[in-house]
């Protein structure tokens, strides 16, 4: 991925809150990274501490955490979300200290940011950020998370162009100001294949970078240039979900959590292992209509094989996994065998498990157990 | 709970896997209670180490712990759940100290346990435990985990009727050990209301235990007689899901989650909390016939008001919780203001974040967080 970044001229800032590791983190510097996401104030301080000096929290600003933004904000450079200017305006007031303020944009997955063609409300935040002499106006930053739902390759492309796509067209209308005019892109008719960037100069379009980064699109779009960052992070493990969108292949999935197998039920072909949800977090993913949980694979020398076919987690409750496993490799297991789960979002899995073991054997803490 | 399981002459041995606390164990303690159910053997030994001496590990017994359990073993009155001949006999051969072996059995809710019908198999099992010199048979346990999903009070209550005569019929049949006789209650012919167990000796009977434990039957059924034991635990904060689903009145719920306030969203009544799938666990309840993950409440004083009218938590992705609050109540939020969810599941929330704090400021440290 860094490769990839540094090929098309792209700043890389990959997220750090699926592996919350101090330690993975230098794998990074050893690939050249210097900048970098994390998903929540106490996670930027974590990483802060292990020397990261440029953070953006992809999170909207959290204003009942001011003594802490201001901290940090002295320490390194900062970078904030913001999306209304209510939160701009406390910001203004409450911190110490300065730091980049990127506007968060809803391209279309529907969590939270200002809708793409709100043009006039992007403005008023860029504006309230221009009048707070500790932000510095940075850009407009998204998360297409609708691509994890895609159904093909193709389809996360067509997101990917999309939001891209949308993003440019909003640059353009903020810096033309004229929200009115009929050259404003947002106000073209359909079909008007005008590249917005020609009817304005260059050098407004400049000053406000485009940041996007979902490992779904970083993964399988070929060309990312056109926009200034990218900020993928679940790429670092992938994971079940990963592999069955086409992020990814088996062999780059990098966590799976090892069950004891505790219980056999030959009659309806369930396997009970001690890994519930406190241990692989509840999410889901889609396994071919199903909701399954995670995918299964045995014991292979230090590490795990290939998915057991037709295998799958079909429920979790607090302790207990229920894996559904037909075929010919019901028949060599025990109780008492390890089983792996290459778990639907790993994530959650790590926040849940807190530290990692390594196939050598290696302990690898996280921020959240040392 | 507890005066009502000594009302009726019932040993009553709470889960304590909802709350995970030395701190709050002793809450049950100043109620007379003397043994606890668990759910793993680190919690069972974190709640040895604060002085509980007769522990249940209410999950089939983890053969690749065994050492810790023989530490467990030889310290306290262990309990250990088995549902097959392997798993005694690795037990037999493993444990080096002295256990009570339940039997897990299952009576409909289809996660785990030999099913009641299969008297057979319950009385090869059990006679595996005869031949351990280190297990000493204690009797059938369920747990009817089905309760959850009921629709309503009747529901419950029809559950545990039937789960109950189920473990009563299954006991007779394993102690007759009679399985092809007509005498024997598991053959005979649908509708013949015999008492099971006036067919056989009361001292026969006498000697297999049975243990339930759901909240919501232990919450709603009046008459818990003919069980010797009941381990119900998440009564002790009770949750949304539990108030959904009647087991309790909203008063009774005592764990939320205080969430600020990220990001406003008139235009689709959507509310963005910091309280994301880490804080409050993914898993959902079914809030009149949408997925919900918990219900909000606005501060009130030191604690939370009543539910909002209409307000449910729609989505969770890691740290970002989507709140749908459609209504008056929402005009009067702002960005950085505290909501409260009451999540669809406390157990999980418990584990995610580790501990609590009290309504008047304290904090209470759980096995995962000091």
């Amino acid at each position: 991925m860094a490769e990839k970044a540094s090929r098309q001229g792209i700043r890389f800032r990959p997220h750090f809150k699926t592996h919350q590791s101090a330690a993975i983190g230098e794998w990074f510097r050893d690939q050249g990274v210097s900048c970098i996401t994390v998903s929540s104030v106490d996670m930027a301080a974590y990483f802060a501490r292990s020397g990261w000096d440029d953070i953006t929290i992809a999170f909207p600003a959290n204003l009942r955490q001011m003594d802490e933004l201001t901290d940090l904000a002295c320490e390194i450079h900062l970078g904030l979300l913001v999306e209304s200017t209510a939160s701009v305006d406390a910001l203004r007031r409450g911190l110490n200290g300065s730091a980049s303020a990127w506007i968060k944009i809803d391209v279309g997955a529907g969590r939270t940011g200002i809708p793409w063609d709100q043009a006039g409300e992007v403005s008023e935040v860029l504006k309230a950020i221009q009048q707070s002499p500790n932000l510095e106006p940075r850009g407009l930053l998204t998360h297409a998370g609708h691509t994890y739902h895609a159904a093909s390759k193709d389809e996360i492309r067509g997101i990917y162009d999309t939001s891209r796509q949308r993003l440019q067209t909003l640059r353009s209308a903020v810096e033309t100001q004229d929200f009115a005019s009929p050259r404003n892109p947002l106000n073209r008719a359909p079909g008007d294949e005008t590249r917005p960037d020609q009817n304005i100069g260059a050098g407004d379009i400049a000053s406000l970078q485009i940041s996007v980064g979902d490992t779904p699109a970083c993964s399988v779009v070929d060309d990312l240039t056109g926009v200034d960052e990218i900020r993928p992070g679940n790429f670092v493990f992938y994971d079940a979900e990963q592999y069955l969108l086409g992020s990814c292949a088996w062999e780059d999935v990098a966590v799976a959590v090892a069950c004891p197998v505790a219980a056999l039920h030959p009659d309806r072909q369930d396997v009970v292992v001690y890994g519930g949800a406190i241990h692989l977090s509840k999410d889901f993913m889609d396994d071919h209509g199903r909701p399954s949980y995670g995918l299964v694979a045995l014991p292979e020398g230090n590490r795990w094989g290939s998915p057991i076919e037709g295998a799958f987690v079909r429920s979790l409750s607090q302790e207990h996994g229920i894996i559904h496993l037909p075929g010919p490799a019901f028949a060599r297991i025990r109780v008492g065998d390890l089983l792996f789960v290459i778990p639907a979002h790993s994530c959650l899995t790590v926040t849940a498990l807190g530290r990692y073991r390594t196939l050598s054997g290696g302990i690898i803490p996280t921020m959240n157990v040392q």
